[in-house]
């Protein structure tokens, strides 16, 4: 049986994990049979969005408090997540990986990602372990792969202009299919950077997630 | 197309609706062809748990707000909820069913329930509309239906005793299958009252959707 680490980026589109995507991921992994362990870093959130509103809520939260929601408590801290352990990563998308796990979402080709992210990615990647990037998690691939690697956050010019300034090669994908980079052993797929619907989103990550646990 | 509301008690399987089943329920619904409208009441969840240690923080969260992460921010009141505009209701689990839409997980067989839940859910079965209840939620069908109303919690000896004594007759069922009470037009399956995974959650939750769907 394949062991899959998962990282969540919170819980929750607009400042934390995209909930549905996360979910989907956990279910599609159990569908073909993989195992998985789930981890967050444990920092604050960048900030606090109440969802009905859309508006900044004046509060604190940790990421990895919020993102052992999705987890059932079932959830490490990043810190202690050994590639030697797993077969393949995957990190679904959300706001959370842009404004927690990065700051994507307000430096776009200027960004930074988290130095725990950093580790943990490119240990997979010196082991020729694969790794899913879901929805907007692709914005981490020119951070960690070699330049030139293939990634698709969908179709949206701006974000996908910013992926090629960091280093990535950006390719274009519909909801419902996935890119892969065979060298590098890296998957993504667009999800709710395209999705109008958890079906539509469905329809890729299970892509995404059966290639990720054949390549591993 | 027929339109299926949708009632969240918050978001966390420990003080909230159980993510995974809300999760399920949502893309099932959309897998049958159904249209759906996320609902949660507009009150403070009756207390906030630490997912990740089991403890209560001492702050205070409001149920429709933390529902809507779920519901990607498309979430309204429970109080404009009109059964005349919808087919069938469903509701998911997680403690927030027995925190905050009930007292059931402190009162047990002395519980009572929101007044605005049990008005909504009389409207829907007086127009014979059904109604699904996952999980937990299954120990607010006495409170709404006929006396004998057939229900399912899974296999839980207490659990069941204190829905018996509040008046439904508990039917012991498996995680894959659902108990259907034709007459009142109650569906309920035990999710993750019995599950272990949520590809188990899963079998349960698409069958009760399937049967909703096709009773409305």
């Amino acid at each position: 049986m394949k062991k899959v680490a998962v990282i969540f980026s919170g819980c929750g589109v607009f400042d934390g994990a995209e909930i549905h995507e996360s979910v989907l991921t956990l279910l599609n992994l159990e569908k073909v049979g993989a195992s998985y362990q789930c981890f967050a870093p444990n920092i604050d959130q960048f900030h606090v969005i109440n969802h009905l509103t859309g508006e900044t809520q004046e509060e604190r939260r940790n990421v990895l408090v919020e993102a052992a929601r999705i987890a059932r408590g079932e959830i490490a801290d990043l810190e202690t997540l050994n590639a030697d352990e797993f077969d393949a990563l995957v990190i679904p998308g959300g706001f959370g990986v842009a404004k927690n796990l990065s700051d994507f979402a307000f430096k776009g080709a200027e960004s930074t990602i988290l130095e725990s992210i950093k580790i943990v990615c490119r240990a997979f990647n010196s082991q020729q372990k694969p790794i899913a990037y879901l929805c907007i998690a692709p914005a981490l691939i020119p951070h960690i792969h070699a330049p030139g690697t293939l990634a698709t956050i969908g179709s949206d010019v701006d974000t996908a202009a910013a992926i090629n300034t960091l280093g990535a090669k950006h390719v274009e994908c519909t909801v419902s299919d996935i890119v892969v980079d065979e060298g590098e052993k890296v998957i993504s797929t667009p999800a709710y950077m395209l999705a109008s619907s958890v079906l539509e989103a469905a329809s890729g990550i299970e892509k995404a997630i059966s290639k990720l646990v054949e390549m591993a």
